[in-house]
């Protein structure tokens, strides 16, 4: 069998200069159910696929709610997840006590990266086998960011992670000029068909395999400026779903299916 | 031999993003006896097979309370088990000294949950290896969780871990529709015939082998809100396993055997 | 050779979850001589064969006393066995000091399983290679708890551990039912039957090889509500080894040739 | 396969008094694209390739701002990148509270040198696997320093690490002449002409693909001594690609396209 | 070659469950020099060989005070058994500040048995080489101990470690009943001729290579309780010898040639 | 391949008592470029050879002022040298600090050394990969010290070190006698000679390529007793390089090419 | 190649409970140049010879002066020896401080043998790869004590450590009945005659490669009780040795070539 000497930690780098385990880290994220972000002037969207949704389960969280202007998706192992989202839940705790206001989601999402980054070059540690799609608003407007095991985190438009991810990626960067301009509830339905092309001719996107969470700016003239990350699973899914289904059948994205939050 | 060069410990991932450790970990889960939680809208129900009861022993810890409102099914190393489980106890003893009221199940849960995580994260530790489900009332109603050596905790309706589970929770899958309006009495039914699903032929649920522990809502007009956990063990288990067999020749779930428990 | 990946540490588990080094630290005991143990309403008993007897030595310990209501009996490594016994002594002492009473047998046989544990989970350390059997009275009565390598520990009615211990735990089983209600001299004379069951043919109890200690609840009456722990030695053990004669002779257990103790 | 004894760890000498890690910790930084550094008597400019600049990406950060006198254009692992440039960020503004003046550019890079070389002689860590180029302006004039993996750092009249970066280098040694007495504009362009020497033969330089950062001296007469760091992303880099385009057409380097930044 | 992986630190139970490094230190107490010890009513005493006594060295230390009332003789590696006496010593000198009396021998050689076992049961440590016979008075009497590298102590009525100790232990067996009643004189003479039982035909107990530990009551009358423990080498050893060579003549242990000491 | 089990670590001591990896740091020193270092009764000089001098590289630093009394010649790791260097400036600083007098030199080398020789006998260091040549001056007089990656410092009355200084050290040795009496620049000129015996055929010494650095005592009747040190790069070192011409062609070393500094 | 899996560390006993890294670093001591150390009432003296002494190096150390009343010789590696040699200076100050006397001889020797010991217990260390000879005089007269990489400490009346030693102990042996009552002078003249056994034919004893160290009783009637230690190095040797060729031709150790030291 080929034995690779360089494979064993986060700490060695190959004679071309790769770190596997960081690599085989991100093998974590492809192992996890896709996940979708999207961002444009207003909202920012994540939508991921519950996979193997066992019917003794009450729900898989694909998507997670951090603080009221900012959730993540997550692809990969679960419990580092939850590990990662917890200290972020602390982070903007701390942020809103000690400055008053929301987490900047940059600095919330370097803070991340930074944490990610020591576990690949401590010997003893290993890398998050998990990656986040970060979607919130702040004083700056929406924002998306991708973060990877290597502590890697990338501003984005739009980003797939996790199973089949590519073809995702591939309808998002085809639509890519249609969401900048987009309302909510189109931007819920790019990122709804984004995931649909993940998934395999038999299978459907249903009420139980469905998470959605939008965040975004509150309407002009609304009393708060954000309208809060409002996370959607099961039954409250049905009809941004039933809009999807509209809008492959009229071939027009967004529609008027979901109920509008007000935060 | 094939050999392995990513199963040593929890800090390397294989090539696929596996770690093998954890899953090791979950095959200590699978080498013990199985234990079976049911919830519904007024109780959570735990069963446990006490296996090769040693006459000479007193009795077998599969199912432990950890406080009034809560207890514990076990599978895999009993050692561990304890150890997790006099956490759970310190936790709750604390959360009742600060807060003034039982700890959340979701709280707790995360809480082992984390601390595990830890072991999967650094060298010179091991995963737990022992998976519990968690059976408790809080001010949110009754709750089952199901714990997992990597970290991972799920809420769940049902659940069955342990040797030869897969039967039972193929017997949850099928009933679930009856757990949800059905008393108290009947979901122990339910637990006890998932319970034997996983025997072999010549085999039987006696008081020597079985345990039981039942948490729920206290009926209307209580003094108190909760209905304390309730441990049967030995003879206790008695009318429960009558109920069974009375049950099993009516071909109903439930019925009158057991003593209600006043909280 | 057949080479074992799996079992140079006790923080490795096997693809079939097993812990090797755990499982050879019991093979540590059951290099040890035979301790075996017995508990009714009214006393706990511990016999002990001091294997290997040497002229020179004063005395081999196989029962300790930890404090006047607990004692315990060993097989396996005679250094850990100090370290532990030890630490009970201490933690008994810390009880009397902190609460004016003597320490639970229950928490001080967790106390022992959890500093176990630990050695089981963590790099760099060694599961303890003894076991121990634990007898005591305590405000619950008499107890007897099996202590293993692996920091599991058992409530017990009757246990025997070490070197060709089945034969002790076969006779416990055939006369379990007759330890319950017997005296305190018959509870010795079973123990003592027991150990004799692991004798290879030509050898004998004698008051060189045998060790006895008894605690129990002091007779209706007394002062102290306890009866301490009695060590019996060398000549000491003469009356109690000419009981077991007596009574094989006549085929009955117990007699009158112990002197009873007072506490 | 040849088996290297002496690449495992930065710890390490080989025979020949190599230190293999830190040597494939250079292979990373040769894997990143290229950035480029120039400087002369009044300016310092970095240039740098944003390679395979995914649509769906807001941007790629080949050059950080970090603080107004001093920037860095990074080659290798983004993440290390990141978590040396937030040191750096914290030096110069500790050394502003303290000192009431910008840190000196040589200091601050003896600062990631020692923290990098201390990576390369403690076991469990590696050694950053990104290379920089330090450019900016301090008391003593414009300065332009390379950072290596292994701690080293040099002063240099110009420079050019990562993928290809040979072909710039070349390019800035037959030009050096040119570059101590030409205009800030005509810095950056010889800077975007050594870059685009890197490119393949059907590749451009565009304002996708390409960052620019400037940081000199004010002109005489100015209130600050110093123009501050500025950065070209995106627009704002076309003004200075017609420049170079224009040069390339008549032969010279700079132009007047870019707009003067005041600081 | 035969490859044992299970030997190469003390953390690791072999399979049936020994532990190797443990019994290679035993191994460096049998290369040593053998050392006798015997105690009776009365006295303890030492007697050791001293081997390869080079001639350009002053003496070789086979026998070393603790404190007044207690001395040890050693057997393997002489750096270890330095560190230990150190330690003895320190522990006597505490002691005596603490209580203002001789520490206790069954205390002091806990002590260092305990400190043995610890380097048994962490990685990165050794076992002592070295095993020790441990003589002195305390106000329970006269005691000998036997401290092995695994932490073991026995408390002993003689016993003989180190190279060839079988024969004298043989010899010690044989006479055990007539230590009891013996004076002091005879019971040194019954040490020598254990000890002179270890050598080889054409070897002879001499001055050089001699040394003699004595410590005992004080005979009754005295101010002391204690005869202090007196230490024989070289030339003092001569009537010590004389005695020895006369008993052989007429057969009987004891005399009259060694000096009383005064405590 | 050969396969040496001793040379993996500075800790491990091969069966000929020799430390591999300290052997293979001094590799790393014969890798570097040569430096030569020459002391007589009023001053000491070093001189080394800039290697692959490149043009994009303000300069390459062979040799550094430690204080004004003080200088440091480097072969081998220039990270190791700068992380060395920084040390000893500030040992120096606190020495003035601390007594108000510049350290002695053999002092700071020891603390060098000290502070080398530590990471060679500690798990998870490597030794320094870099050779040093320190000269200075202090109330003894001038001094010329070598340290090597053993930790080893002997005082020489002329070193060099680094690739091919073996052609150095011959000049050295058979100048030897004419070093004591001559003039400063006289030394320079031996210094510059030794040197340009390292050089092929044909290579030559230039003002590129050369550094010089000399420190010593002030003449008779200064106000300072110490010429501080003077490092002389680029076209500083004109001078010494035409002295050498004429010294070559006159056949005596020194003359009048350089200018005196003032301290 | 044979494999010794036993001899990586100095932690792990061979299966003959040998220790060979302490072995190997006694090798370490072997290939040092040879010392020699004598002792009678009145005085200590070491010799040594400086091998390889470089034309270019003041002079090799192998004799060093600890305190007034004490200096060593040292045989294997520098670097260590310098460690122990500080560590020493530091004692014998620190003692001087604290008790207002010179550290007596068998304790600062007792405090390097447990420095070196715990270096063969812990791992990550390794042995000290040096020997020493001790001399000195203290308030017990004249003293000379050999120490060893195992942390084992002799006083001896003479010995020699290092390369081809053996032929100097043969002739220490020899004359051993000569020292006792010999003069200063003589016994430097023994030591050299030692010393001049262990050269090739055609090698000699110089001013270049001999050292010398005495320490003493002062003569009666001098201010001081003791002649402080005198080191000869380079010229100052060539009494001793023309006093040893005298005596060479006359047959006859010592003479009076020698000055006397005034302490």
């Amino acid at each position: 069998m080929f034995r690779n000497n360089y494979d064993n930690d986060a700490v060695t780098f190959s004679p071309q200069g790769r770190i596997f385990q960081v690599e085989y880290a991100q093998e974590a994220v492809k192992q996890g159910s896709v996940v979708v972000g999207l961002v444009n002037k207003t909202h920012a969207v994540l939508v991921g696929l519950k996979r193997n949704a066992e019917e003794l389960s009450s729900y898989q969280k694909k998507i997670i709610e951090i603080d009221s202007h900012m959730g993540i998706a997550i692809a990969g192992l679960a419990s580092d997840a939850r590990v990662l989202s917890n200290f972020m839940k602390q982070q903007s705790l701390g942020s809103k006590m000690t400055y008053g206001r929301p987490i900047p989601l940059e600095r919330i999402v370097t803070q991340i990266g930074d944490r990610a980054q020591t576990n690949t070059q401590q010997y003893g540690k290993r890398p998050y086998g998990v990656g986040l799609l970060v979607a919130g608003v702040d004083e700056t407007g929406p924002h998306l960011f991708e973060f990877q095991p290597s502590g890697l985190t990338h501003e984005m438009l739009a980003c797939a992670i996790g199973a089949r991810s590519q073809m995702a990626r591939t309808y998002l960067e085809r639509h890519l000029d249609e969401f900048s301009d987009c309302s909510r509830d189109e931007l819920i339905n790019h990122g709804l068909r984004a995931l649909k092309e993940t998934l395999s001719q038999d299978k459907e996107l249903t009420v139980d395999n469905t998470s959605v969470g939008v965040v975004g700016l509150a309407p002009e003239g609304s009393k708060s400026k954000i309208q809060s990350f409002k996370l959607y699973e099961g039954q409250e899914t049905l009809p941004l779903l039933e809009a999807l289904e509209r809008s492959e059948t009229s071939g027009e994205a967004g529609g008027e299916g979901s109920m509008e939050v007000d935060s």
